[in-house]
């Protein structure tokens, strides 16, 4: 086949640009799908629907694979248009061990592995099951939001290394502190160190479940002062964060434009 | 009657204009109307006072209702002197399926549908009676805030939708870890991956009621660790509103400004 | 007495200039004493320590009035000194009706309405004894804080007037919404709007303590779009004082750093 | 030994620049030392691990302490190549009191004190085990959080000042009213000012653990009112922090990159 043909396929499989109206359909297609897969994961594990309609999903299943695993064929094949891929063997090899080809592949993985491994273990069936909701990072080729978080956080790596190592800082001495003034024997919650962390992190994200919380007063007064301090710190990621989206987001929408005039 | 006079009542029941005393007073009225029924939905559903004072609260309802009404019928009729509406007919057609129209509407129906419907069924009752809280968005002509807030969201929209989707993916994989860490038969809250979403939101919003939290070691780390990276991505979507919301009232003032002078 | 000895106490009295180093002493006096008395009715509420200590409190009270009430009547004798309150009678009358006079007055006044009121009824009492707090307002002479937190509030009004509205319609859907699907006879959270309000602000403040939740599905799902949808709401006027706190500590300092070249 | 050797050997123990390989292997070194010695404190307050592994962590100990001693007497010893500690004696104690010559010491501290201090009380045997996490503290040379979170709190002391004592006059109020409203003889956790603050620490930061809550209408009418205000004014020493934390690392960056040019 020509390598016209080939660069036509990829294009139509990756993300529509605007005026390509076949790419544009088979994208929501192949999204609406991905989308069916994840839900079918997440609604599969309540027991009551399982039981009624496990065939269904188990037909569902056989069906998406057959279409996701057409796909990672196509692909294999067609990459070798690409300048990076060129070469019709190490090409292929090399393109298998690029970022999404590997996701493509652990998409489908889960549905072939049963075959070569004894899957007597409920374990390990329960994890494969699981595991297709890897599927749901196929999304990546046609959704901005997974590629802009992803660039956040490589953009803001530094501001975001510091943040956490001062809110690992403060969750140890808060933790350390606590556990000093609240340990007793036989009172859940502060036997130790780590233990008394769940309490850390708990109070210091604001989460509070109620499951542990200090009893004397002076544990009190300290989870107070954690409390009114920490909350700052651990807001500072956040912060960084939504900056760093905020700014990249402008910057998108800036490129966006320029390309249009 | 001359079109004048439709133009000045149609003034009088908008929001006033600075000079216009007449409007303001009648601005006043109406707002404290909607306002005391808003009132009476809420506090009508305490049984004490609901068994106490049913019958005033039937009055005020009846009152209301005449009030509101009227206010629609004089509205329909006069809407003909806008340029939008001003076919006698299918300008006022068109003037009922516009959104202030329908709000008017849905602000009287549930007191006039109990006379058409079969009203033997407690849950419908019920459902009207809740219904008549549509008349706080007739408010929205008056208000400033109601208005704001919607144009916030416009604005922002493809930056909401990129977070909310962020947030709903970091829902499904800490929902999926944690369900896989914790499940076990008969250990409630962790039966399945939608049983323990109602834990991830709880957590990711910090609101953290404590009816589920982990209790595995290993699930406490893992809930640790979402919490923490979590924190961040869930408070962006508050981010970008306050950021918007910001913007949007700081261009309203300058507009305000620009007029006066 | 000279004109210039009641400008000289008055100056004295308020906050201190740079220079003045006797003004300065006694704003620290009055700023201690004014600590120690909020502190003292703070700790008086713990039993124990008012059960041994009632004199040493009573003692530390009389002597704290008396004070107050020779600060209140040298600073209505020495008013007639600035141009608005200049006629001797009328003046002082005026004067007496400044916030900070109320506020001095109110300070002492818990002390003397016993020997005017019927003091034996115990609600009236602790009504009074708490009453003393009001003395922390005259820090505000002194202190930057009380000043700030008001303005930041008189610039932003609007904002907050229309952040405000909009978190309380929020609540009053969320509420609304949520005790029609919650609501059963006899679960206790759900009874009435006004009661389901109390889980409607634990949830969008994320204070979530945990006494009431929704327990059925549809409750739940609802629950969590409100969490991750209110959030957004309820940060708007936590961002809204913060920016205009900003704003306003940079004003001052530019202002002070003004003053200084 | 020559002064020279002195400034090598100062340089390869602190902080390496760009080009220094031995001196950037040896901070990685000690670095690792010190994340060690932290998680053994930690890790080592588990009973069963401690148990079980009492003398490997016994080991470890000694070999730090060691290593520890032997760096804190080189410092003493080579510090007098520095202009500030010249003197061969009284350089020496001027760096003594140094921050960190005072860190280092109190690194090595607790493992020595149990010869001199009769050590069988338990209390201070925990006490000693615990100071052990001082050590944390040394990360401060090579570190970047460590020193870039004190420059933030200096630099914008006066705001964080500001804003706490607004929290602190807010939750005195809070719990000063609270307390009015819902005092009852022998109902735990508002049975006086300072107890009520607990419940206002956790309502206002929004841990909201849900082991003291308001259960009267007014008291719950109240705490409400105090959440929606609280949350903004609690939120205030976040934003300094966040907003503190974002430009002092713009200007770090700055820096670099024109020392870089």
């Amino acid at each position: 086949m020509s390598k016209a043909t080939k660069r036509k396929i990829l294009k139509t499989l990756d993300r529509a640009e605007e005026a390509d109206t076949l790419s544009k359909r088979f994208d929501m297609l192949i999204t609406t799908l991905i989308l069916l897969n994840v839900a079918a994961v997440i609604i599969e594990t309540v027991d009551s629907i399982h039981d009624q309609y496990s065939l269904y999903f188990h037909y569902f299943e056989v069906f998406s694979v057959v279409v996701f695993s057409i796909e990672y064929v196509i692909r294999l094949w067609a990459c070798t248009v690409l300048e990076k891929y060129k070469h019709p063997v190490f090409g292929r090899i090399k393109y298998m061990f690029s970022a999404s080809a590997i996701i493509d592949l652990l998409a489908i993985l889960p549905f072939y592995l049963p075959f070569v491994l004894n899957h007597s273990d409920g374990r390990i069936v329960r994890i494969l099951r699981l595991a297709r909701l890897v599927r749901i990072f196929k999304l990546g080729r046609y959704s901005q939001a997974l590629t802009l978080i992803s660039d956040v956080i490589r953009k803001r790596r530094e501001e975001l290394i510091v943040s956490l190592t001062l809110l690992i800082i403060m969750l140890i001495f808060a933790s350390t502190l606590m556990y000093y003034i609240e340990y007793e024997p036989d009172k859940p919650g502060f036997q130790s160190i780590p233990e008394t962390m769940w309490w850390g992190v708990a109070t210091l994200t604001t989460v509070g479940y109620g499951d542990v919380y200090p009893v004397t007063a002076l544990g009190k007064l300290l989870g107070a002062a954690i409390a009114i301090m920490g909350v700052g710190l651990f807001a500072l990621p956040a912060g960084i964060v939504a900056a760093g989206f905020e700014s990249e987001l402008r910057n998108r929408n800036k490129k966006n434009k320029g390309q249009d005039e």
